[in-house]
């Protein structure tokens, strides 16, 4: 039988160390522990682009594995540290700054507490090593979820842009990079309700809708339904958050 | 026992989240899978340089390993899904563009077929999650090879780069740049034919032949048996890439 | 039962393919291997930044774990390499330069010889794979250290900055960026010998003492008891190693 399952997703840097102190952490308690890392190099302090990554990647894990997800600016003062079980019962444990968004939805939450299972922790800027390891290692041994801490309500939720359909029409905007370049936007492809894209527009600049970037001629600007359910907008064997910016471009597609 | 092992190797970026979905698709499939990341960071659409790092790293790895090759610019276009197992057994899994190069030569190939043991592709953009992870965890599973799809007799190579031994020499050129600036070039070591290397040139410039770049002063370039089978040129304690450039700088090898 | 626990710590850089390769070795000889890389991302050559990765990150794995660290700017010379069995029972591999000084104090200590079990390795400049990793391996399968070399006496130390406390004062210097560029120092938290801190200048410029750099305000520069066992000095959501450098700037704190 295969060892619990632990994803990391954090903005500390591959080869900080700072990770491998939590896998550490994990394998004392669980020497058969398999642990996957998502990311280390959510751009720092960036909510948003690290809940869009989790967005994008957690799906595709089996169902009984433990995420923990630190981008933590405000780590050691008095922010809450959270256990989120969301409503198709996949666990995760971060800080309570909005990191979490894209599963809080019906998710049962608590928060970490300092008279609850984990003991308090060793440092005050390191909660991923002292707080959240700890505590996924409690769930994968069976501790109850209870015993963590008391029920949270108001998790805090990031602004999360959502694209806006009206008519034939979906406006949006980039929202993060991947490492080639390619821009996530705020439209998901659920947001075209299965219609065809007869025109794009990324700012002022018409762009083509493809199926895929490797369609586009070298170099060209183009539109496509990303592999992680948004739209994306890519240049063919460039880069488009060079050319673009990261954030903020906006983007409309007109349906046929 | 152990779990089927994999490895990949990418152009995602280790941040990018890609291949942390890929390693959900095959922890799916295969709890108990051991999962190796080559790397990540194939320099973008570089695919002599993939070709490379593969050539100097899949010898070292168990021959029942599954490798998994992703640097894949036409991706969604009509560009063919391989499996190779090449003359010694092993398995690799990747684009029809070159990157499996050094391995076609007397290997079974195939193309992972839109009517065989891999359903049709989820996305058009991320074939490394939606074809080469589910045609892995079907071998690994001991699913049969001519399930996934018909015989290839004409896969795509690279312009293999090959020295020229010419009586006393040998002639060749720059081909990648591992992290450290160190160069590789298109001799081989088993092209001096054991033969002891009396003068060298990188482009005009005369440098010393040495055993290891640790023989060499600080900042001097040299030249030396690399430890992937290939002559290499690097800077004591400095970056010979940086300085000359990564690929294309003629290097000449006279023997004694 | 879980396999045998390796670490790795290296200047490879992570895409490399050299980790891989190292890990390769190690699987062959045992496929149940669990091994977590700490970092490829020590600064080239910079065994000082190596060594306190090492300091900071090994105390949190479990005693059994093996650790692999390859700084080795004097690979292929006669430079020894090492295991090393720290006082705690824990045990370290890597080149007699010093970069496992944080280790030695009192710690039993072997060369990797040529007339060992480790047949001598086929490269001259990757002894990570042809020395280390079979070392590592041998000492797995339950392989007596004294069969890999003779006892070293006086291994290669650094010259490892110690702060210095003189009455109510304690001075350092900054040592090493972590990847959010927060400085590590030379004075470690028990230096202070519980002691509260009232004043903190560095450089010239009077700092604030934090319990956590989260408490600053966004931009200022900060003191605060690092995660790691040393003070460390941060920029709130900033920079500090770009705004001071990495090494070198004096610390001093007063004590209350």
């Amino acid at each position: 039988v295969a060892g619990p399952l632990f994803t990391l997703t954090t903005d500390f840097g591959a080869g900080s160390g700072y990770a491998a102190q939590m896998k550490g952490v994990l394998l004392a308690a669980h020497p058969d522990a398999r642990i996957v890392d998502v990311s280390h190099d959510v751009p720092p302090f960036d909510l948003l682009a690290g809940a869009l990554l989790l967005e994008a990647c957690l799906p595709w894990f089996p169902a009984d594995a433990i995420h923990l997800a630190v981008v933590d600016p405000g780590v050691g003062t008095d922010r809450r540290a959270l256990l989120a079980v969301d409503r198709t019962g996949r666990r995760l444990l971060g800080p309570d700054n909005g990191l979490l968004t894209p599963f809080l939805d019906g998710a049962r939450i608590r928060a970490i507490g300092p008279d609850g299972a984990v003991p308090p922790p060793a440092s005050a800027t390191f909660h991923g090593r002292d707080v959240f390891a700890p505590a996924a290692a409690w769930l994968a041994s069976g501790g109850p979820e209870e015993a963590l801490g008391p029920e949270v309500r108001d998790p805090v939720r990031l602004d999360w842009p959502r694209a806006v359909p009206r008519g034939d029409e979906v406006t949006g905007e980039t929202l993060a990079a991947d490492p080639f370049g390619n821009l996530l936007t705020s439209i998901r492809t659920a947001d075209l309700g299965g219609r065809a894209v007869s025109e794009v527009r990324v700012g002022e600049t018409p762009v083509r809708w493809m199926r895929t970037f490797g369609e586009g001629a070298r170099g060209e600007l183009v539109a496509y339904p990303g592999s992680g359910g948004r739209v994306e907008i890519a240049v063919r064997e460039g880069n488009a958050a060079e050319r673009l910016g990261r954030r903020g471009v906006a983007v409309r597609l007109v349906l046929s």
